[in-house]
């Protein structure tokens, strides 16, 4: 066994800390404060990217720090999943971080679907431009009219037509939806019916300029429009695209959302972890330095036991994502499904729990925008629900559990 | 001993309840939406209290459902505390319904303390058009410099001068400030430090138009700006206004503080148990309601446990609060003093997991503006800081213990 | 509502405390040692009952302390439940005490099936002799080879031959039977496989001298014997009984058991009730008296928030409970199921948890036989499992809680 | 990163598991009725080591299977903590197992103690025996009238004179005491109370047959003897011993203690770590074999999703002694003392956890000594207390977080 990072990881590591120390820290709450007075409400129609996001993009391009979820080395910088998992970490500790790396949901996930799935020209089309971040993308899969948790359910229905695919459904939650830059959507729908239940869905390229295709509202998630990304309600009415839109194949869209789920569960799993070291960090800081009844407040009552309680659950759910980063490196997705379930229930309650704990400390100031605690908390709260609420993934855990004893 | 509610509390329940069924729940989602659409963005200026709320206030006050909180007959209904307890439950179940009957935080402390602790004129001026329901107050307390859960820790300065009093400090949390009604605030600051701990602050009356007064913004609180009342942030700079605005006298701020606080809790609390009942309906609605993996969601995994704890959760913590209500009545709030600390820890703890749970049991949509579950998560997580967090609560709670057994 | 104990409860809280103050209390830790030392061992067959314990018996039936669980006053003093109940929580502080005053299970059940449910030769037999507290019983339900959690599940055979019954199979935990006094087993079994699941099975009053009944062995419970009762696994092999033996009726044995079991589980739970109170006790004296690091080690750490945790979970469990036996009292055991079902998950788990806490505050010496705590932590274990599982209780209350929805 | 087993463990762990699987599994269950039968009982005098046990510690010896424990590849095989941590998973799946390979504590402390810190006559005296397991030996550290989780409390006085020591004191929970064949206790005590507060203690060799050394009583443990071994209470009075049985020096006690404890937590925890595992196989057997309401127990309520959550607590916790493991051997225990400390908190509260499930599982059969759950779950709860509680380790963690944030 060795714990250690590997040197490519603790090189990378090194320069995106410095970068971060440098270029984000510093204008963090400035840049989370004009966000918010200038983007914080339901007109998404006005909603803006801040310019200095943008120029961030550029040094981080430019530095080398860029798309570094993805593990070719010729379109990005080859890194494991193992190797990522500390940089997803610390761009975790800033709300708004992973963007500039180009390393943000639901864009990575997107690109890897472009990227193991896509033809040629579905690749030129839109893997390029986002890889150069030049656009955005969203992935719309969850549906309002049924329990998306069993996503068999979905119903957006999807029929050939000649050499076109014309999308009839609504969905919501689709993330990043709001984005001035946002173009292009990849659909996912009921397209084969008559198949077995898995063969049944099928994923389309659907750009976001298509007729028919009707952003009916942003929502709010735990009080926030989380601007300028935002989670958006789609209606999609006789869409028609050409055929060349499909990825894959008819029928394909569960194998591709598996491919697309593993990795993808450790950048956002790794990302918590970092908001949880953000929250500890925080928590310390602030009950070192307000007094209160003759004491830091950290010193009061069973706060110290809670930090104690903070680091040793931070730790532990660090370790077994790394585990499971690493199985997916080494023997893959398919023997590392309980690794890859288990993250997705721990670490987001995880979360919960250590900036529950991060807010009590601060008192009034944990819950306003000041600091990134709310944020956080919304994040944790959502991330129990999105891509498979805990109790789909606890299901999966017991499953393979129960497995080891049948005959 | 006997559990049941006095033919008094029955009688006000029952007109209650039906005025609920008949004119607000119809209603709700569609007030909560608009208001939402109108008024949830930072620019607290352009806030408007809609014109539904204030038709449905006269309605309530036609209907003798009004001012239910104020045990004084003539004035109000005369309600006992363990009385209005099971109304202010009913009110809790819908965010906004307290204000409809005149019952809502802070105006409620407000008039108690305007009731029990303002001269006649004080009465006159204020709490008149109070118990009208023709202004707001607020009530300014918290300090963003100090750590508030000790309120000794108060900067905010007041000084005599000739028969003014001058005022310098800055508040925050000063909830209902975004209000278009808000005219009044009770400001509480540093007046004596030469007296001991408890006997070195004041409060005094600040109409909110007195020069000096600055609204500088509006907080979010668990990302959301909970308008068109807001939690403000306050600047007092050289802020007079004549001696006859002081309350009780120099020096009395505690003691007011005290007085107020024990009603006070018990109606924050059955609010939040109101929360918790609505949230347990609603998660048992929606499991019963959607389907997955072939069955409704709530006869999946462990949900049937949930709700079962849930309802055991809600009927113990209200049994609390009852309890504290009834010593409030019978022995008051210096003998209850164990309860009152120990619902203000336990409800809004229940209240969380509860909503918790219900969110879980919605998806996504749990933490939309289309159900008032992500309403009540945040009321819930802020009750737990605001008015003392649980730690100094807990305090009390095992100060009041350990004391049994000292010789 | 009234919270207050009625004048007659008090009179008997009074004179119980004082009971227990003045002959209880003082010879506590020396008659529990006593007992560890002779009976603390497997063969059942050498243990005694202290001859203090039917000293204190004398004394108590004397002071009109005897029998207070019977609600019959010509046979017993008459109490309600409700008044019971604060006497069943004074009786729980220690772990033997409840024996003293005739109100120790699974005799008081069986004195109240006999009393309900058995007629005049039956209770000549055996309630007399109960009630004098001259001999002991048993009550035989559970079985090894099945779930007992589901009672239909139940395997001994009753079948009628003639004027007799004869009894075939094996039961355990089987509690008391190890006693020398124990005398009388009540049976139960399946009888009426034919009729519906609620109808099959009978209970059948069986002398355990009776041929054909073998105590095959008792079983330790978390590791201790609970001597000279203990927890006795026993085989019927072809045991014959006079049908005159049979209670109420072939079939008849759930309508008993529902019968048995509402007021026996608000004494369960008042005594794990009183066993809390009394490690809380506990552990705040330990916590105050032992120093380390400089304090007291109850103000170390988290402790206190522990102490006002214990005290807020059980004044909660007790309400319930309190509430539970008025709904017994004032509208019947049928429209209280939520509260009996609630108050069985509830009251253990409070238990356990601050039993828990008053061990680690008691270090070392909290695992050991020098404090009731290891005891009083098996209770709270055992009651999670005896008398149905949480998890069958959380059933029913989620069951009941949906039927409020259903159309 | 790389969380493979190294070629050397992988290689010992296939040994042992078919060891286990051919020679301790078969005879687990009778083995432990018969000890339990023959020593359950306070008459330590007549506990016996049973026959099977010597023999199957022959048969370990023989295969190589011995003092894997220590790291030392003359005295034994040489296995770095890292590689012995699995093995000692291993052997905690079985409550006695530890003690056929020569790796039950506390003796393989005591081994270590001698290895690293004894001189050569010392080790020859009494490594040597110990190291062939001819005798036991017993750590006597504890007190019962100090508060021991503060080492310093320690009041067994130590003094010189002459060319002798002389100790006076009290101990308990001295673990091995009653064992036929324990003969050496190292006695640590105060020495030198005019040193700083860490120099002032001592470690002495005492054989237990020394004049005025007494076992006064063995200790049940949470209802247990844990006989043929038990917790002692012991009495030392002027007990005189030569010099030359001082370990390393007067006032060194604490070093000792120190160098002791890092690699001794690995092997608690990692014996806890098997336990628990055990303990969620029991689980899963039992609840897919017992049938109630219609289905196998682990489909009812939410049985599943608690055997997911015991699979994800015991992989994280495992995950995290191993750090901890592979810290020590890397860079040493100075180095790994947050990961040391937060084991000792994690891994037992885990296993108390996760039995407390199982035996839910299992109904009453659960707390009997049918299975080795009611065992287990002693020791969870024995070992939040043993070598420093629960809360002192949480203190030691949240120091160390502190440190970090410090100028």
């Amino acid at each position: 066994m060795n714990f250690e990072y590997s040197d490519t990881a603790k090189d990378y590591l090194g320069r995106l800390k410095a970068f971060m120390a440098e270029h984000v820290y510093p204008v963090e709450q400035q840049l989370a404060h004009t966000n918010h007075a200038q983007n914080n409400h339901g007109e998404w129609q006005r909603w803006q990217c801040l310019p200095e996001i943008k120029l961030l993009k550029e040094k981080a391009k430019a530095a080398g720090l860029w798309n570094l979820f993805l593990p070719d080395s010729e379109l990005a910088q080859g890194l494991s999943c193992a190797d990522y998992a500390p940089l997803a970490e610390e761009m975790g500790r800033v709300l708004f971080a992973s963007e500039i790396f180009n390393c943000n949901a639901p864009d990575t996930g997107n690109m890897e679907v472009l990227y193991h799935f896509g033809n040629e020209a579905q690749k030129a089309q839109w893997l390029t431009p986002l890889l150069a971040g030049e656009i955005r993308s969203v992935f719309a899969m969850t549906e309002p009219d049924v329990a998306s948790s069993d996503a068999t359910n979905m119903q957006t229905n999807i029929t050939e037509d000649g050499d076109h695919l014309q999308i009839n459904g609504r969905k919501w939650w689709t993330t990043g939806l709001g984005h001035p830059d946002a173009k292009i959507a990849i659909v996912m729908g009921l397209s084969n019916p008559e198949n077995d239940r898995h063969s049944q869905h099928s994923m389309v390229l659907v750009p976001l300029d298509t007729p028919g295709v009707k952003i009916e509202r942003m929502l709010t998630a735990c009080g926030d429009y989380d601007a300028p990304y935002g989670h958006g309600e789609l209606s999609l009415t006789d869409v028609r695209v050409p055929k060349t839109n499909l990825i894959m194949g008819m029928g394909k869209g569960f194998a591709i959302a598996q491919g697309r789920l593993g990795p993808g569960r450790i950048h956002h799993c790794m990302r918590a972890i970092g908001a949880a070291e953000r929250a500890l960090e925080l928590a310390i800081k602030r009950g070192q330095n307000r007094v209160a009844f003759g004491k830091p407040i950290i010193k009061l009552g069973g706060n110290l036991e809670k930090i104690a309680e903070a680091r040793m659950a931070i730790d532990q759910a660090r370790l077994l994502t790394e585990l499971a980063a690493w199985k997916i490196d080494t023997v893959g997705v398919k023997h590392a499904m309980t690794e890859i379930s288990a993250i997705k229930v721990v670490v987001p309650n995880m979360l919960q729990q250590v900036v529950d704990m991060a807010i009590q400390m601060h008192g009034g100031a944990g819950v306003s925008h000041d600091f990134p605690l709310a944020g956080f908390a919304a994040q944790a709260r959502i991330l129990r629900l999105a891509d498979g609420p805990d109790e789909v993934h606890k299901g999966m855990v017991s499953r393979l559990e129960l497995k080891k004893y049948l005959k």
